[in-house]
């Protein structure tokens, strides 16, 4: 049977408490089995361009990186926010190593073609953009990756990738060595039937209920997108997706955290 | 006999410069044998924290690292300048993997103690700071370890170390392992016995010669610790230290880089 391997993926929200961090990296410290970290920025990155007088610019929603955003993002992301979860993992006996896809060309992506909008340094991934070999070279020797959402184009180009597709990638490319399970940390306990009662965490959804809770209404919005992705993720070799509030990851092991995907 | 291990440290000069950091990154890639690279910050960092309104404090010419400056050194030096490396190496087929001393527990220190001056965020390195077993463990897996001058204590601590120090204690621990040779690139050619000639370089330097080099004034200033440092690190174990400009790393191979000082 293969080795167990959990890529957990937190974002803002959590970057940008120190108190809920500091939980959260007990929970993640203590997590047995192999595994992988994947942040996001928080609003550090803003409020340090603010501060630098760089402008953040978004188009439908989508914030576009130019040289001089690439630059803070590449600061703060594998800077500032990678190094102080990587010490705190460090001070918490996990023997964190942080990464951008740049380093030990784990992951490349290209930038992305310029159609309607120019989305600057954005970077692409696909199937073959994830170095699963180097990745367990990692683990196998007593690392644990710690992965800010930094990628390059393997010709010196640094770019900017959405952590969630980088989680996604990563767990479908290590899905060929190891049982991995994608966890994503976000500010619900996971996916509510009633979106106003915090205790109603639907525990586990197969791929084909899915549908039925789209149709039904109980997945809208946001939601819709996030679910259709771990589907994917699943469909492309992941044993399951996990979906819950970063407090609760101490229950992953039980299967009690939040929602559970699976085949 | 044990492999070679080539230990090159580069500073501000070169970083600072795109066309000679491009030349450089050529030699380092080409470089044969296990290598590491080792890098300060340069003006960026001073450039960046100005930016962001923080000034610079120095006392007797040290710089102060208070928690403002030690968010921007980590930025600068773990994010953005080590990562433009690690990518630029990446793109000449070398496969670089970017590290501060935080990540896999590879470099601890412990901050500098406060006497007359509180330095900040400083941290020292003792003769165990140096994990070499976590990055033959790298090297063995294929990487080519590139040390930004971040390090950390263990409890959760980022520290601020000077590069110079960090590629001697590097080179000393890793004698144990490795043939291996420090080498310092600096804006010179080399010792020179004549500062005032460029042509005037002293090929090879042996610790019984560099006193008598002090006592008749050609070695002198600012080369005296550098030298003396140097003969340190021989006297505990490192094969040789070579100190010699950027552009001519490609000789290294051949002994004709700079000056080469031995046992």
């Amino acid at each position: 049977m293969a080795a167990k391997m959990w890529i957990v993926k937190i974002g803002g929200n959590i970057i940008d408490h120190s108190e809920g961090l500091s939980r959260f990296l007990e929970h993640f410290a203590n997590l047995r089995g192999n595994k992988i970290l994947v942040h996001g920025g928080g609003k550090i990155a803003t409020r340090t361009a603010a501060d630098l007088g760089i402008e953040a610019v978004l188009v439908e929603g989508r914030r576009i990186t130019d040289e001089a955003m690439l630059r803070v993002v590449t600061m703060v992301y594998a800077g500032l926010t990678n190094k102080q979860l990587v010490a705190g993992l460090q001070a918490r006996g996990c023997n964190a190593i942080g990464l951008s896809g740049a380093d030990g060309n784990t992951i490349k992506a290209e930038r992305r073609p310029v159609k309607e909008i120019d989305y600057g340094f954005v970077g692409d991934l696909w199937p073959g953009s994830v170095d699963a070999d180097a990745i367990a070279t990692l683990v196998a020797g007593g690392f644990t990756p710690v992965f800010s959402a930094i990628t390059h184009d393997g010709r010196g180009q640094l770019l900017n990738t959405n952590a969630d597709t980088i989680a996604s990638a990563l767990a479908v490319a290590l899905s060929a060595k190891y049982d991995t399970s994608l966890v994503y940390c976000f500010e619900k306990r996971g996916v509510l039937r009633n979106i106003q009662d915090d205790n109603s965490v639907i525990p586990e959804i197969r791929a084909a209920e899915f549908e039925q809770l789209k149709m039904s209404g109980v997945i809208a919005d946001g939601m819709v997108p996030k679910l259709h992705n771990a589907f994917q993720a699943i469909a492309r070799g992941v044993s399951e997706v996990c979906i819950g509030h970063a407090d609760e990851l101490c229950l992953l092991r039980q299967q009690q955290f939040g929602t559970r995907m699976i085949r």
